[in-house]
This record gives C-alpha cells, structure tokens and sequence, in this order.
C-alpha cells in the first residue's frame, strides 16, 4: 500500500506518493491564491486523481492522505480556525477534504508536520521526546512526545516564536514586544548582518552586500566564519540571543532531542558547535548527567511531505 | 482502602492519610537536616508507622504512598538526582524507600505533585491539561495533560522561573541573567515593593513597611488597591511582567487551563482580573474562539499531600 503526503503552501501545492517512509514519486501545482475553499478542495482532489494516474496505481491502493497546512487547526471541530496566506477563518477545510476524498484523511500543521518528520524519520528518529526550532523567515516550533504533536486546547500551541525574550523589546507582527522571532529567526539575521555592513563599509560583509542579490543569513555565518570581524560581531550576539530561546525551551521541556531547521540550519558546524556549548551553560539541569541532544534537522524539504505521510501513525 | 500522602520539605515532613480524595488525618514532624539518606528514610518510615497505628488503621489498609520532593527525580533510575536543600547527589531516594515500605511507593517533584493535585482534584478539576505558576518564594511551574507531568528527559522539565524574559536582565541563582522569577516571584515584588516605599517616605507603602514585621507581596498589592501611587507603580509594573511570562507559557502550550498558586494568589481578584485582560492581549491565539482560562489554585497548603496521593493514577 502507498500513503499520500501533501504539502499545502501559499504558493504551491507539493505532493508525494510515499511507500516505506520513501517518496517514490512528487507532484506540484501552484495553489493559485486567493481562491475559495470549495474551490481549493476540487483542486486538491484533481490534483491527487491526476498524480496517482500518473504513478501508475489507483485510488485502491492508497491508504490515506496526510496534510500540512499553515495554518491553527482545531482537532474536535476538523476547522481550520486561522490560516493568514489563505485568508481563511473558522473553515471546515478538513471535513471538506475528507468528504471529497474517499479515502481516511489526515491533517497537521505545517511546521508541525515536518517536525514530526523528524521526529519519526529523520534527526530525532528514536527518541521519545523532541523540540524544534525552524529559522526561517519567521522562527517556527514544535514539540513532540511519544509521537504526539503539542497542539493546545485550540490547535495553536507551539509558537515558540512568540516568547517574549526581551521585555519592551522589537516590535513584533502578532502585536507583543521582543518576541524571540525578531532575533533568531533568519530574516532577523539578514537584516543585522545589513546594517551592519552599510556601516563598515571596508568589512568583507558590505562586500558580500553588493556582491550577492540574495543577501540573507548564509552571507553573514560565512562572512563570519572567514573571520570578518562585522560578520562576526553579528553572528555572535545572533547565537546569544538563539542560545538564550533554547535554553529557554530546555529549561521547560528538557527533551530528548532538539532540532535546528530551516535556511540557517545549513549553516552545520559553524552553527551547532558554538550553539551548544552556550545552551549547555544556560540550562538548569548542569547538575544531571542526561541532557538535551541538540542536532540539525535531516530532511530539508521534503519533511513536509513525508511528516504529513506519518499523520496518524501514533 | 486509604492512600498516604507525604509533603517531603526542608523543614517539615507532612504526612496526610487520605480517604476519597480527603485528608482524614494529618501529621507532622521536623525533618532535622542535614541527614544522611539512610537515617531520613528509617525516619520517614517510623514516621508512617506511628502515624498508622495514631490514626488506628494498619498498613494493610493502605492502598501506596506518594511522596512530593523538592529535586529533580529521575523515573527510569528512581534516583533523586538532585535536591539543593538536602544535600543530595545522584542519591537512590525512591528505591529506598520502596525497599523500606512494603507497600507501592510513588514520587514526584514536589511543585510537579501540588499542581497534580490542583489538576486532579482543584481548580482544574475536569480539565485536559494545565499549566501553573506558583508565585512564592522562587517561581514553580508544571504542566499536565491527560494527568501526565512534564517531566522531561531527565526529570527536571518545567522551571519555568527560569526562562529568560529579559536578556542581559537581573542574575539569577541558576547562573543565568533575565529568569522570569526574578521579575514575578512574591520575593520580586517584595523586593521592588520596598525600594520603591523607602524613596517614598509619604506613601502608604512606607507605612506598611514600617509598620509590618512581615511586609512582603500582600502589603505591595493592599496599598496598591487603596490607590497608594507608590504602590501602584511597583504593582503595576510586576503584573506586566507576570503577564508576559504566562502569555509565553500560553504561547507555547495552549493549556485549557492556567492555574495561579502560592503566596500571591491570595491577593485573588486583584490579582486575577488585570491580569486575565493583560494576558488576553498578548496571546497569539487572539482570533480564535477558545482560550485558556486563568484560575487561581484552591487547595493552599493541602495540594502538596493530596497530590502526592494522586501519584500513579494516571
């Protein structure tokens, strides 16, 4: 039997037909936005009609179908309360999907589902427990425990980003002040490392700044590992500020695992051997001798696929 | 059948017989630290002996012990790993008194077992899961789903006093600068409460402060309420902080229900109200229906022994 894993974005909808924890085939449409939600369900089950045609199986040998959507879902009412790309609100999106699809449906969102990728497949494979941070253009969460997602009472929990770090600190787009998202996610990155470049102009980072279009967070932890002072100074007080949000995360979960994704995730060793020495001089356990393994993430991109793969399973 | 309760403190040991979830008998004895593990287990013993035979039931009337400790607990060694008061190290505390008890034995962290009981039998009675503070003299926190404590790899999950909401803030005992128990902790506002009464010598405040042998939290929120501006400024300020660490844990969990405890949940509605509208504002859930509900803790002093008799019913 095969499993469908759909990646459901703001901008495309990604598509695997999964066997043995393997994508042995994808798909992509672009989700067309803005687009009513009866409409978008239509799409869907074309698009998963089409696939499998073009994989060469039928409906019959699909065990179900797995969802990550970016968005809050609330697990009693199968609603989608909150989906910003979307614009959607208090959407019954997933028993739409489910009375269109005449196969057992699943959903999850986005972020959650490609942690739980990891957690059942990828860096955290075995263990009990995991945390995660994805630094990205915004910084998202998730925690795992014997399989299962901490979802909340509303479907929203997890938002790691949203910790208050710094009383009366940056201003942040969900209303609070120094919320952990406006220091270490990678857009925070990037916009340091700029403003620090245009004011050192002779630094190797302003070089990177004219040199490279996509100037971002990958520019600035290069800059910094080749020992440009500017890059490093940046880099520096970016690991403190990341270090401060995990071990905070520590100090109130203590999982087995955490795991780093996300653009700045590819940073490797130049991210995680300095990052772990600062958390391991914050948490509250340095009395203990089992502490929180912290990793990079494994499966890039097709986490969302294969995490909405494993929706269910636990 | 009867279940035992055991509130194991620095000071105090506190013994509760329970009968459906009552405490039907209480007793007490010091607990003469410093002393070694051996003796204070033989002590513990003799102690539930006489107790037994005081209460005139006999040990085959009693169902298991709980025990609530105040150090991280290892459940897959029953080691105690770590108790800061008693002195203790990688000590085999629960093997040991399972070994010297003939009947089952149970432990938790003793704030974990006081908000079990809050959970179980409180102010979250009947509820999914919660999270809880306990404002005394450091800041306690738990958090229990399905009736499962967090209790993390290794034991020491749920210090939520020590998540940073201010980088580079106040240093705390735990090595780190910023912990949230340093801003909203009984001691905290003790603390600013007096500063601010001493540069203020025609406040009410002062007053108290001269006046109180005690002054601690309960006067800082009194003045306050009687509209003492000195008073009022100190408050005003610690519930901001109060509220921005339970919008975090909030954030992060999504719990049906918060539950406030310890010594400043006796200030009840002038504690509660301000603060369920300046957490409200904060959370990130703001367009959804369901939200958590803040309640204050309603078992005072008998939470610690009634939830160490909830110990292993879920």
């Amino acid at each position: 039997m095969y499993k469908i894993g759909i990646d459901l974005g703001g901008t495309n909808i990604a598509l695997g037909i999964i066997r043995d924890d393997r994508i042995v085939f994808k798909n992509s449409i672009p989700t067309g936005l803005p687009k009513a939600p009866k409409r978008l369900v239509g799409d869907i089950k074309d698009f998963v009609e089409n696939s499998i045609l073009e994989f060469g199986i039928t409906i019959n040998d699909i065990e179900k179908i797995g969802f990550g959507i970016p968005g809050s879902i609330n697990e009693k009412t199968s609603h989608l309360e909150f989906a910003n790309n979307f614009g959607y609100i208090h959407v019954p999106l997933i028993k739409m999907l489910r009375d269109a699809m005449n196969i057992p449906v699943f959903a999850g969102n986005d972020a959650n589902v490609a942690a739980l990728a990891e957690y059942a497949l990828g860096a955290a494979k075995g263990a009990d427990s995991m945390a995660m941070f994805t630094l990205g253009t915004g910084l998202g969460g998730a925690y795992i425990s014997q399989g299962k997602i901490l979802s909340g009472v509303n479907g929203a929990a997890g938002e790691f980003g949203h910790e208050v770090i710094v009383v009366d600190g940056e201003a942040c787009s969900c209303g609070r002040r120094g919320c952990s998202e406006m220091y270490v996610s990678a857009t925070a990155l990037k916009i340091s490392g700029k403003e620090a470049a245009k004011s050192n102009i002779n630094s190797l980072l302003y070089k990177k700044l004219k040199e490279e279009k996509n100037f971002g967070a990958k520019e600035v932890i290069e800059a910094a590992v080749k020992g440009d002072l500017t890059a490093k100074l940046v880099y520096e007080k970016y690991l403190k500020y990341l270090s401060v949000a995990m071990a905070n995360m520590i100090n109130i979960f203590q999982p087995e695992v955490f795991v780093i994704g996300g653009g700045v995730s590819h940073a490797g060793d130049a991210l995680l051997n300095p990052l772990k020495e600062m958390v391991r001089e914050q948490v509250y356990s340095r009395t203990m001798d089992i502490n929180t393994d912290i990793r990079l993430a494994m499966l890039g991109n097709d986490a969302g696929i294969l995490g909405a793969g494993k929706l269910g399973e636990y």
